[in-house]
Formats: structure tokens, sequence, C-alpha cells
């Protein structure tokens, strides 16, 4: 019902523009003017409180008056009588809004208070609208032509891709440069204030629409993060979502508490969103249009293998940088594509990869060479890169490489020398291969596609039910510190909370004196360590408030003591703690952020994490495949394959430990960072013993907005 | 002399095209045509076997039959007739020749012959080419006015950035681009085969030139690096060098026999020699140009800190975010400036770094603002980013942003959305202003000439004589071991050959058996260690071949051997060792190439070299700023501070060890490879001690070439 509504904004019967005026210079009535000139299906009606026509067309004082029903009102008149003309429109019976007018939220208090009338309003009617503060939308479909923006827009072509755009000012970038490239839209949105529409509302609706065949966002932040995975996961395998997210560093004050919630500042969260839901992340608006062009116009490649076909050297040598840089492989070609093109081509030629027809190569040999790379068993997909040489047809080239046989295997072209390649470029570009001027790109787009390939073959995994958990227990833990008004957990009760989800622990004791000490250890039997208890100790071992070699547990806690006194620390009493065998150290953490819940953190102890930052990410709650791929993805994963003669680490126990802290800080959000440092990790088979646990907790009655999505992801 | 025939080459009075055709669809034509066409001050002779006019010129069957003296002649002529061309010219006294004609060296055996031939030639007559297999060059002085290639080339202006290219293909691009993006050339020339004239003579030649104030360089391979350096090292400091390497890949197949060596393979080499000589290494053509733009364009900002003035929010986010993801910072604007702006800008304008006008402001309001930002004692760069509104006048907002002052601070200028951008974009570019649609793309350009302005700023050091060396002990050592024919120096000469630099080791006796290995230990005194020795063991300790816990020297001998019995090495005897004190594990290696000499590696040992490739390197000799700052870009660098508790490191004590093996390798050049690991590093004051060290030479009368010139480096 709502998804109709706004499929229906895209697709009127007839729009109002309200504000639509006869002064040239205005906003007002280049859209109305963008509306008629692109040819909209309908009628157009303009609404001016004065005027008896504009541009040639009879207005209406009032939206009121329009004697026909009007399905969509584009609303241009001052931010001040903003508000009326939405009621008026609510009254009218206009189910469809987009208000392009600014003078909102983004400008203070007062616009603030306006927006938020705005939004009742809104409700009120059960209206679904666009901004405000944006620059419009637009929808190619012939059967519809609706340029409700003020950009004429003129040159964009029919398509499959979908955009939607945070910014005005980049949706005028990207309207000229989709033009510009032959990228051809269905649809264009410029969300501004994202009052009511949002881009989750779009992605719902895009997701069946058979006008779309993938999705470009330029995001500058989320409204609902978790429902974004959601509608993601499920566009993705159908349909490729290409994202440019900005405004990466404006985290950064967030106050952390823990290594985890350091290291998750910034970028983390969204690098593991975008890997998690399978979006492609794109570093900039250019690669944005690159990967764009590929992924509107190239079949899924089988492999990483490529095949290069070039008329000169220098830039087949650029490109095979870029392959091997960004992890695709330089095909080897067999003896018998050689062969094929050692008789097709001329005797300089050169007939492994990349394959070289020279500048004297011409159309015939440029498509003798594609065809014989392409039926290649071991080339997964092709770049042709053509620099046009003097007097060569490059109408005739072309053709014959547009013409060439290659199956379904992707061909991207390059063609360099703009002015004398001027029209190879276009010919190819609107042939409808993806064309590019420089290798590099071509290469990087190559890239995006493989990995959105590969990204889709592999198993997603399952949030699997965690055995012997007991939720109770933890939430009881919980409630009584929410109730005590404690930041941080007491590293007894972080260490039952993490037992309650099955994570094993060093047996442990409190004590609070030297001869309790001495008796705890006794009980426990066998080696100990200590570690101290003291307000504000964070960094226990940088204190000396970790005794890892207890001879003496007496003499231990009184050292300990007395040197975290000099240091300014009152301690107030010790773990005694079993000491764990060696193993590897590894750090499990979780960073809770209010908007996209729990993010869980992975790294090897110590420096590796806090002077390497050699950290994965992912938010909570972790599929089984999550896991896996979380700890394969450091630097020193090798290390915990017993890279070097080392010993390997017990994996399968790492993994399980993650999934059991994921199941944790889903279930439970009042849990804000949560950090086991170190996991003691045994060789394969020994398991893993958690040595230590923080947990900090959010103050009672504070409940994140993103803890019920998390529980419904968990389920799902 | 020779650098005159060079520079003569470029400026000829006159010009023979021998090979000139009336074929309108032939190079020879061509290249006749352009000469003509780009108004070359001088007369231009076509030389045709039959023709009696070419392009309505009266041509004449050989150079010899030219009445005028000629001072350059373009050969075309088929590949089979170059050679008796060449000879001619010789005959007539021509001094300098452009060999276009291809079939040379790139074709094979038979090619290879006629380019050797060819050298000869060149000698013989004392005559400097460029070529064979080039696509010409160019002078775009207005005195000159020489288009010797097969591009019209019509649209490049004159400047001052001189460009050499390796490839044709590429050079076709770069013509092209640098029209379209107003860069304006002094020197243009696509090299070819480089059989006579190389970058390096086109750099010495331009180091003086008046005409030239930025190089641009596409290299796929460097002829002579260490001649390289020289140059480049003399002219960056006032001439910027801009390069593009490709082939990075190329060396992928050098068999490597230490860490060190295998390190060193790929591209780690030509980023240590850019790094040495300042020069500016582009990621792609993308990149070269983009730099291009602001280093022949503005001036050296004094620091890091960045304004930003915007007629839109969202670009500004996108820049914000790359600055800061390349080290710049964005600029605190003072009270004092924010009031500035306050007052001259509309009220729902930003006036925090970024600036923001908002759409609403116009001409008045940009000028205003960069002004005012510019003024500000917290900004070093500016950028200015312009998303062209509806209806706003391009043409005077342009007028402002060029006519704003602002001192000599830096200014770079983005122009979004092209088609209606255009005419802003071009009128900034035309104005002088490095202009850029992308906001990455003039931060990346911006940070660039940050990074270059910064490395001139710093001191470069000094290769300094090593105090204690014995030079001749280590030749000695050396040759002895050549004579023997030993790939690998046996571990006592390899530990005195790095103490005749003054590299500490750690106290130790080669043993053959049991008893001697005890025997070895008490003369020692204090605990040992035992390392073996046999024939084919490299990784010592993946194969149990160290016992760094000795109890019993003679046990540990017997036990070692038995061991690598069982993995098929015969142990031929082992080394007893003091053990070290605990300390930092450093590796100091060196793998010497052929063509670029040695190039030295430096990082932590264990996991940071093996797994996480965490090493700097440097081309040897190095001065002692080298030292400085090899130590200091690792990634692992504060461990060697000291940080988290950890003991720092004496890293005079690392520089000092560096700067010796620096002289060791530089001064000796039959050494291979050569690897300290561990070199064992105390605190400060402590000292540094080597626990093994491994040195490879090469066979007997193998000089490398690069040899004679490091010498002459390190003396200079």
């Amino acid at each position: 019902m709502t998804s109709e509504t706004i499929s229906r904004l895209f697709s009127p019967r007839s729009v109002a523009v309200i504000g639509a005026s006869r002064d040239p210079r205005s906003v007002g009535h280049q859209i109305f003017h963008n509306l008629l000139a692109g040819g909209f299906q309908g009628p157009v009606y303009p609404v001016n409180r004065t005027a008896r026509d504009v541009a040639s067309v009879r207005a209406y004082p009032s939206v009121l008056d329009i004697p026909d029903p009007v399905d969509v009102a584009i609303i241009v008149v001052p931010a001040p009588a903003v508000l009326s003309a939405v009621d008026e429109c609510g009254r009218k019976g206009v189910k469809g809004l987009v208000i392009i007018t600014a003078g909102f939220r983004e400008t203070g208090a007062d616009g603030a208070a306006r927006e938020a009338r705005l939004a009742d309003l809104l409700d009120k009617y059960g209206m679904r609208a666009i901004g405000p503060n944006c620059m419009g939308i637009l929808n190619k479909n012939p059967d519809v032509r609706l340029n409700a923006t003020f950009s004429p827009a003129t040159n964009v072509k029919h398509g499959k891709t979908a955009f939607v755009s945070q910014s005005g000012a980049l949706g005028m970038a990207i309207l000229d440069q989709a033009a510009d490239l032959g990228l051809g839209l269905s649809y264009f949105a410029s969300l501004g204030n994202k009052t009511n529409v949002s881009t989750n509302d779009l992605l719902a609706v895009w997701a069946d629409d058979p006008q779309v065949d993938l999705i470009l966002l330029y995001l500058e932040n989320f409204g609902n993060p978790r429902k974004f995975i959601q509608l993601a996961r499920a566009i993705t395998p159908n349909k490729p979502i290409i994202a440019v997210k900005s405004g990466r560093t404006a985290a950064g004050a967030r106050a952390a508490g823990s290594h985890t919630g350091a290291l998750a500042e910034g970028d983390a969260i969204i690098e593991a969103l975008f890997e998690q839901c399978g979006v492609i992340r794109a570093q900039s608006i250019q690669e944005l249009f690159e990967h764009a062009r590929v992924f509107s116009r190239a079949s899924a490649p089988r492999g990483r293998r490529v095949g290069i076909v070039t008329n000169s050297g220098g830039p087949a040598i650029m490109a095979t940088d870029a392959l091997l840089a960004r992890d695709l492989q330089l095909a080897e070609l067999t003896e018998e594509t050689m062969k094929r093109l050692r008789a097709a081509l001329l005797p300089e030629a050169s007939v492994a990869n990349p394959v070289d027809v020279i500048a004297g190569g011409g159309a015939t040999d440029i498509r003798a060479a594609i065809e014989a790379v392409a039926s290649d068993p071991n080339v997964d997909a092709l770049i042709v890169i053509y620099t046009p040489p003097v007097f060569v047809d490059d109408v005739a080239v072309s053709r014959a490489i547009l013409d060439a046989k290659r199956g379904d295997k992707p061909l991207l072209a390059c063609v360099l020398g703009k002015d004398s390649g001027g029209s190879a470029f276009h010919l190819l570009t609107e042939g409808g291969l993806p064309t590019y001027v420089f290798p590099e790109s071509a290469v990087r787009a190559l890239a995006a596609l493989v990995r959105h390939t590969e990204w889709h073959q592999r198993p997603t995994g399952h949030v699997l039910p965690i055995s012997g958990a007991r939720p109770d227990e933890a939430s009881a833990i919980l409630q009584r510190a929410q109730a005590s008004g404690a930041e941080w957990l007491d590293p007894d009760d972080a260490t039952r909370l993490i037992e309650c989800y099955g994570v094993s622990v060093a047996r442990s004791k409190r004590v609070t004196t030297p001869t309790e000490a001495a008796e705890a250890a006794a009980s426990i039997g066998g080696p100990v360590v200590l570690k101290a208890i003291a307000p504000g100790l964070v960094h226990k071992s940088d204190a000396g408030g970790v005794d890892l070699k207890v001879v003496d547990a007496a003499e231990s806690y009184r050292k300990m003591s007395a040197g975290l006194t000099e240091r300014g620390y009152a301690m107030e009493g010790a773990l005694v703690q079993a000491r764990i065998p060696r193993g590897h150290e590894i750090l499990v953490g979780m960073a809770g952020d209010p908007k996209f819940g729990p993010l869980l953190a992975f790294g090897l102890g110590g420096i590796f994490v806090e002077i390497l930052k050699d950290v994965s990410f992912r938010l909570a709650p972790l599929t089984d495949e999550d896991a896996k791929r979380m700890v394969r993805s450091i630097r020193a994963w090798p290390l915990l394959e017993g890279a070097r003669g080392n010993a390997a680490a017990d994996v399968p126990a790492i993994e399980d430990a993650l999934l059991r802290v994921s199941a944790l800080v889903s279930a439970h959000p009042s849990i804000r960072e949560l950090e086991i440092n170190p996991l003691i990790v045994g060789e394969p088979g020994h398991g893993a013993v958690a040595a230590d646990a923080r947990v900090r907790i959010w103050p009672a009655g504070i409940m994140p907005r993103a803890a019920a999505v998390t529980r419904e992801l968990a389920t799902h």
C-alpha cells in the first residue's frame, strides 16, 4: 500500500507544479518547463497565486482549483508557504509530493520545527513526499517521461539503472555524467532531508520493479542501517547495488572505552555493513560511474582470469599492472589459441597474453584476436585496448570489436586518445560495451564485477541457534548492573555473562586481601595469574595490574597493590585465575552503535590490534559464514594456520566464540561494549579460553533503536 | 657537446623527411604534413626516391641531393632501407635523427641485428638519434614550432612542461589529453627503442633549459637507473618530475635466496628509487595529468592545512574525506575569519571549514569566501568547489574565483557537472587554475604537491664515511670465496665480513663435533646458542637447526644433527654463539640488482617481515637521513619507540648498522645478497648485535653494471 504510493510518485497520471513561475530565471519556472519539455505523458497543471497562465499553460491559484484529479504535486513555493500548500494537497487528495523548497531542518531550529509540522501533515493525510530541500525526481520510462527536476537532463537515456542521491549538487553532476557515458537511467531521485521518503523506501520499491536492473546510491548518512541490510541482502543477488558513502570521518567524536570501541571509530562500520550485504562500495563518484558501466552492460565472469587484446604495448602493460594489483590474473592462453592467433595476425604480433595485434593490425586482426581469446577455456573475461593509429578506420574497428563473437564472456573496452579516438569511444559506448579511456578504470570496474560475482556465489550462511545459552541468567546480570547504575560490569559479572553464552573462561576467584589470594591460588590448584581490580583501571597490564608469573599469590597481591597505589589507583581486590597454557592471544570485541547496532571485532591480541590495527569487523548477528570470513580476513591470518613452524590455532573454536558473542550481544541490547582480551586459543582441537572480559552497559532506560531490528535479523 | 647535439635535435634550423610520401594515408606523408601545418620556422625538405614533389614541395631523391645544410632528418622509410638512409645522413653531415620506422629489436633477432648495426653507424658519424620505433618529437616554442610526430597535435599549447613517453600509443593519448586540459608543453618525445637517446639524456638537457619547468615521464623500464638518480636528485629541487612507471610486475621471476631477496621482488626498487630522488610517482596516466595540472600552475603550500570553499554540501564532504585519507588537514578557521564570513555570506551559509556559501551564494559570495579563507593564517592551501546551479552566471563566478586575492597560497578548483558546468571548467582552466571535475582528483593532486614541497624542505643528508672500516680485509674474504666457487659465504666468513664494517656480531665458534661444541661453550662462557651448518639449509629455525636454550652443548649438537638427518640435511658442523640478551629482533638485508645496484631492506624480524611484509627499502648508498627515514617508515615503528609499555629500542644503533651495511655493499659489488637476521637491538644506549648473517656472492667475473655508478654516488 505505502510502496504503491511511492511507485505512483514516479509514475503519476497527472502533475501539479505549485509555485510554477512566469520568471524564466526561477526554479519554479524551470521545473514546469522541464516537465513539458521532457514530454510528460499526462497533464501538468501550473499553480500560481496570481498568474493566469505559465509558459502558455492555463494556471490555477490553488491546487484545490484544479478541476481534475492530481496524482503528484511538485512544491516550489517559498518555505513559509509550503505547509499550507501541503495542506491543500492533502485536502485535494494528492497522494505524492516532491518538495523542492529548502529552508527546513538544514537551516536551524525554526526550520526543524517547520519540518516536524510538515511530517505531521504528511502523516495526517497519508501522503508520501520526497524532500524537502531536494532537486527532484526523474522517470525515463517512455510511458511516463517525468522530469520533475530543475536540470534539463535532455541527454539522459532510458535504461535500467536507478539512482538515489542524498546530495542535490551531486545529483546534477550525476545526470550530466550519465548522459556523457551513455548510462541509461530508469529513475533518479534527489532525496534532500529524507523527512518522509528514505533510501530504504525506494530500495523496497525497486526490488521488484522490472524497470530496475542496477541501483546506484550516493549516501551521506544512514537513517535505518539495519533495515538497509535486510533490503540490500534481498536485492543484491538479483540487482547489484553500487554505493558511494561519504562523510567517512564524521563519526570520529564518539567516546570509546575499549580497544574495540576505539578501533570501531570511523569507517569500519560502513565497510562491514556493505561487505555483509553484498553492496559494492565505490570510493568516489568517478568509480561509481566506472563500475556502473560494467554492471549495467557486462555478463558475470566465471573467474579471475583476464585476456587482454591490444594494438599497442604500453597501455597493455598498464592494464596488466592494474590487474595484478587488484588480484585478478593474466590468463594463460592455450597452445591452440596461440596457434590460431599466429595464423590470423601479423608476424610481428604478440600471441601470448596480452595479445598485441600491433598498430598495423586493423579491424580484421582485432576481431580475430578477440574471438580466439574469448574461445580460450582459460579466459574468463576480456579487455580490449584500442589506441587509434593514424588513418585506421575507427568505424570499422569499432564494428569489429562489437561484432566479435565472445560467448557470454564479459568484454570491456578501452580507447586511448580522446580526440583522435573520440569516435571509437562513442561508437563502442553506443554499441553497448562498457568503454573507458584509461586501462586502470576498466580493470577497477572488472575487479568490482568479479568480486560481486564471487560474493554471490559464496554461501551466506545462517544465524544458528547457540547451544546451551542461558539468556535469562544473562539478562539478570545485566539488569542488576543497570539497576546499580554501573557503567562497567565488575569482572566477576563480566566473565559470568559470557559464560552464559558458552564462552569458556579461565577458572578464577575474586579476592580482596593477600591472604585470600593465597587461599584462592591453593583451591584453584596449579599455576595461577593475578589481575587487579581497581576503579578506572582500563589498560591493566600497562599499569602493572597483571602478574602472569605468580609464585606466591599473597606476595604478588601485596606488590601489585603497592605499585598501583603509586600510580594513583586504589586496588579494591584482584582475580586469581588458573594460568591458561600458552596459545594464540586473540581479541574478540563488540562496540555497540546506537543506530547500527553491535559491531563485532576480531584480531590477534596485543600489538596486532593496538599498533598494526589488523582487525576485521562485522555487524551482529553473524552467520556461520560471516564468522569464517571474519577470522580469515586479517593480515595475520597465516599465523593462525601455523605459518613458519608456529603452532596452528583451533580456528573453529575462534569462530565458535565469535558466534557466541554475536548471539549474546544481539539478544542483550543493553551491552554497549564487550571485549574478551585475550581469548587464549590452543592448537586444533584444544579449544579457546577467555582470560579476561570487560563489559560496558548502557544506562538503564536507554534502548538503542537498532536493537529491535537486530533481533529480527537474528531470527531471519 | 653531446647535450648540445640533443638540444639541436629539438631546435633544428632545417629538417629533412626521408620517406616523405605522396600517399595521404601514409605516416611519411602525415609527418611531412604536420611539420608544414605546424608552422616549422625553417625549411622542410621532402626526400623521396621517385616523386618530384610531395604536398606541393619540391622533393629530393636522397638527402645528399639537398643543396642546403640539414640539421635533423626524420626517417620514415621501411626498415630495410633505414641503414642506408642513416649512412647518407652521416655523409651529409646531419647531426640529429628521429627514426620513426619500426622493425628493430622489438621484432626479434633479425631486427636486433639491424639495431646493433644502426647503433654502430650512429657512433661512427657522431650522430644522436631518437627511436627507432617511435612516434616522433615536438617542440612548441614559437621560435621553432617543430611537430615531427604523426599526431596532428593541433590543440597542444605552448607551455613549460616537457614530456617523455616510452610508449608511442600513450604518447598519442598524452597529446590529446594535454590539449583537452590546457596543459602547455614545451617538448614532447616518444623514445621508442632508446637505441641512442635515453630518458637520462633528455633529463640532462632539460635540467638547464629555461623552457622547462616541469617534467613528465612515462617509463616502462630503466636503462641506467643509477644515472637517473643522480640526474633526478639534481633536477627535482628546481623542477618537479612526475613519473608513471608501468611494468611493475615484470621483475617477478628473479630467483631470491633470502627473505630480503624475496621481499625486494617487484615494485620495491622503483618505490625506493623515486622516494630517494624526490620524483613524484603517479599511479596511472590519469593521475599524471591530474598532478601535472597542479604542479604546472600552483605555488608551493606552506603546510597541510586546507581550506575548502563550496556552494554545495555533498562534494565538500567528499573532499573532506579525501583530504583526511591523504593525511592532509581540514584547516581550523580563526574566529576573525568566521566573523568576516558571517558578515559577507547569506545567513544560511556555513562559515566553518568547509565554508558553504550555499547554492544561493553567487559570484560575490564565492569571491568574498575565498579571500577570507585565503587570508586566514591557519590555511595553507585552498580548494574551491563549484556546482553550477541553474541560472547562475558561470562567467561571473569564474571571474570571481580567478580574481579573488589569495596571496601566494595555492588554489585548486573543482567544477562538478560537466555539461552545465562546462563553461566554468574551461574558463577556470584557461584562466590558469588547476581545475578538476571530481573533488578526489583535486585532493590527490594537492596531496602530491604537499608531499613534494615537504620532501624538498627536508634535509637529504650525507653519505658519511664509516669509522673503522677494513675494506681490504672484506675484499680478501670475498675474493677467496669467489675463487672457491661458493655461492654463499660460510657462516664464519659472513660474520667476519660484516665485522669488517663495524657491525657487532655475537661471539661465536665453529665446531664440528659434540665434544668441540662443549669446549666452545665453555670457552665462550655464559649462556650460548647453537646453530646448525648444513648444505642447503636456508630457513634454519624452521628445520630445527637452531637451539636457543642450550643447557648441554654436546647433547644439543647430537640432537640437532639427528633431527636434521631425519629431514634430509647433512649437518657439517655448527656455530656455538654467545646468547645475546633479549631485545628487539631486526632484519637488515640487501638484495643486489644487476641494474639498480644494492637495495637495502629493514624491518622487524620474524612474522613482521615474513607474514606482514612490513619492510622499508632504500637503494644504497644511504645518507644518514635515508637511514633515519627508513627506520621510521615501517608500520611497526611505534614498537621501537617503546609503545604500550614495551622497552624502546636503541634506534641510533639500528641506523648505524644500516649505514655500515650500506657502505659494505656499496664498496663490494660482488655481494649479491646479505641478510642480518636477527640483529638484536637493546634498549637506548645498549647497541645492537648481529646474531646471524648470511651473504651470497656473484660468481667470479660478473661485475654488475650498477657497481661503478654506486661507487660514484657513494662519494658524492
